[in-house]
Formats: C-alpha cells, sequence, structure tokens
C-alpha cells in the first residue's frame, strides 16, 4: 500500500438541503476512504438526526464533519479547488473528468477541496468562482440526472483508485499444464473417439484431429484441471455398471 | 461518437427485492447510457409501482425490462457472464474491476450480461459459478456499505467511458458462443457422466457440477466449436459398433 502523493481531498456540500443526502454521501465518501467532509450552511442546521440512519454506519465521517458559514470559510486551508457542476458556466476555467481530477489531486502538493452544491440546484456561480478547476461528470446528454451521493461516489471511487485501497488479489490463478498433460489428455480422448468410430472419412482425419487440439488446448486449463478431464473421460470410458 | 465494438452490457438484476432499488438502478444506468435491464424472479413482482418515482424519469428502461425465471434463462444469448459481489468465494475464476470489466466488454465480440445479487445477501454460489468472472469493486476494507444502484453506477460509469473512443475491432474472431449453448453442452456432458456413475458421492455432487461447469465454460468456445464438442460426446454416447 503506496502512501498517495498528496492528504485525501476535503468533500465540501455547499448549503445541502436534506440530512438524508448529507448521510448518504458520507457512506459514498467512506466506501472508498474518504472521511473529511466540511458543510457549508447546512439547510437545516447541523447536526442533522436524518444524517444518521442514511450514512448506514459512517457515522465517523459525519461526527468530525466540520460546519462553515461560507465556502471561502471551507476551503481557506485547501490548495486547490473543484467545483462540481453538470452544465458548463460562462466560466472559463478548465473542466475536467472525475478521472482527471483524481490524478490532479495525487500528483500535486496540498490539500484539495471538492464543492457540490445542493441538490436541487447546484453550485452557484459564486462558488463555481472560488474554485480552480471545475469537474464534471460525463453523462448521457439525453438524461443527467446524477444525485448528490452518485456525484461524490463517482469522485471518491476515481480518487481511489490511486490509493491502493484494496487490489482484487488475482486470485493466485494456477498457471496452465504443460505440455505433455494436454497431449495426455488429448491422446486419451482421441482414443475414445477411434473406437467410438467417430473418426470418418479417414482424409479428414488430419484436420479433425488438429481441430480437437485446438479445442482442448484453448482453454489454457490448468494441471488439476487436465486431471478432473481426464477423470471424466475415463468414467464415460469404462464399461457402465450401474 | 463512433459506435462501440461491442453491444452495451445487459444489466440483470437477480432476485431484487424493493422496487425501490430497481427504480434506482434504471437511474444509475441511464445516466451512463444503459438501457437494458433484467430482471430475474424480482420478490416483489413485477412491474412494481415504487420503482417509477424511485427512477427520476428513467422510465424507459424500466418499460423495456424483461423478467425471467433463472439466471440461466436471463443470460441465454450472452456471451460473457459477470458476476458482481463484494466477498471473494472459494471460486477460482478471475477477479476484474469495474475498470477492467469495461474494457473487457468493449474489447470483445458477443453481448456482455452483469450480475446483481439481492440487496441484503448478494449472489448466491450458484449464480456466482454462472459467470465467467467476478467483478468486484475495490472498496475501503473497514467500510464496504455499496448499495445495488451504486454498484450499478459504478460499473455503467466505467463502461460509458469507452463508448466515444472504441474503434469497433476484432469482431472478426467468431464470437464466444452464446449462455444457452453452453448450458445444453454442459447438460449433455453431466447426463453422460451421470449414466457413467460419475457423481459420487452425493453431498458432493453440487460441487463437482460447478467444477465442471467451470471447465467448460473456460475456454469462450465458439458456437460451432460447442457444436463439435457436442458432436464428440454423441459419438462417445452411442452404443459402439465396431
Amino acid at each position: 500500500m503506496t502512501e498517495p502523493a498528496a492528504p485525501p481531498p476535503v468533500i465540501v456540500l455547499v448549503r445541502p438541503q436534506l440530512g438524508e443526502n448529507i448521510g448518504k454521501a458520507a457512506r459514498a465518501m467512506l466506501n472508498f476512504g474518504l472521511t473529511e467532509m466540511r458543510l457549508v450552511a447546512p439547510r437545516d442546521g447541523w447536526p442533522n438526526p436524518a444524517a444518521g440512519p442514511a450514512a448506514s454506519g459512517a457515522d465517523v465521517v459525519l461526527a468530525k464533519a466540520e460546519v462553515f458559514e461560507s465556502v471561502h470559510d471551507a476551503v481557506a486551508d485547501c490548495a486547490h479547488i473543484y467545483a462540481t457542476t453538470v452544465r458548463k458556466r460562462g466560466v472559463t476555467k478548465p473542466v475536467v473528468t472525475p478521472e482527471e481530477a483524481a490524478r490532479g489531486i495525487h500528483g500535486r502538493a496540498g490539500r484539495s477541496a471538492i464543492l457540490f452544491g445542493p441538490e436541487r440546484s447546484g453550485l452557484e456561480t459564486d462558488d463555481v468562482a472560488i474554485a480552480r478547476e471545475i469537474l464534471t461528470v460525463p453523462i448521457n446528454p439525453e438524461f443527467g440526472s446524477l444525485n448528490l451521493a452518485q456525484a461524490v461516489i463517482l469522485v471518491a471511487y476515481e480518487w481511489s483508485k490511486h490509493v491502493a485501497l484494496v487490489q482484487p488479489t488475482d486470485t493466485e490463478l494456477d498457471p496452465p499444464a504443460p505440455q505433455g498433460d494436454l497431449d495426455g489428455m488429448i491422446e486419451q480422448f482421441d482414443a475414445m473417439l477411434e473406437g467410438a468410430g467417430y473418426f470418418f472419412p479417414p482424409d479428414k482425419v488430419p484436420t479433425t484431429k488438429r481441430m480437437i487440439r485446438t479445442l482442448l488446448t484453448k482453454p489454457a486449463w490448468t494441471a488439476g484441471e487436465v486431471r478432473t478431464v481426464r477423470g471424466m473421460l475415463s468414467a464415460l470410458a469404462r464399461p457402465q455398471k450401474r
């Protein structure tokens, strides 16, 4: 596990409306290892009793959440500010995807903050003006309907990719069987098919045998798998008792 | 915007519980351009009046959703099956991230299906057995709490990243056989092994059958190859004349 170059970003919810959505955002964050949430003027005050149940256990995020009166105050200690918007406003700032933002956050020294606007209306022009870059999720142009927690989770997910939180361990798959094992299996199958009268007409036999080899070597079966296949073939070849 | 090499994946919700979550999954899908949803034995039947309001306008996905009795039926026309799980089970299948799955879906010919389990319990071992690959979202090891719609949105989001980029490429290769063809082959082999007394002791049979399925779906045989294998099996099953 390598340490990221920069500290994890701060998630700033600007004038969030429903406590439930604050809880859901906390849950989205913690799934990908983000814990620092800041709230700017939450509509219904703070703490909000609806947040906890919606956080589904991400209470640590809510307990640590800090409240600020303005966006300026909330990001005063941050070096890079991203404003999350769906539409591009009339602002001349770089627009980045969550992927590009994640690379930027990791690649630069200093703490980053990511602003998310109120559920209904999104960030206002003045909020966006504070940011250095616009973060936009590329979305279906005919149906853009990301809610707050979904926007947060996509950003947190992209950030987490660079942290090496967990690699889904490639389950250490066994290597493919050595050629000798495969040859043994192919011979066994050939012999059985021979006995069953499969190889006909004679002039097609070489082609058919090559095709069988292709079929049976395609899977890259492991040595254990080859043994299993051979066991099944042997069962089929035995005179049937039952 | 160029057409992707492969058709968009089918999202298969296996035994979903709440209509609300089906609606949210539809919304998540449509945000990133996925429209084909299949439902396997939804707990409360279908249509479900709670789904529409939760879809926030993604009604087209719900209207087109198809209902199936089993996972097998739902994926019968699909060439690549992914099972989304949080934990790794005792299955020896490749484990991929949403990013890797998205690359796989775009890079290969044939339609993909992605299975998502019931909200509370996730996919069962038998569901996972049908899949070729396990899709796991790398998540905070100390707090893994992705809900259904969040898992769907991450997968859809990763898929959408490639839509504008991918050039139609290696479609000249025959696509892997659809799942229904594979099921037919597996049934034939099972029946033959049954007749040969291979399945013993009885308590091991489910495990053995899963292993056979894993072996026989690993090659990604084409429809023609599956026909050839079945022809060979049929030859072995015939009373031997010579």
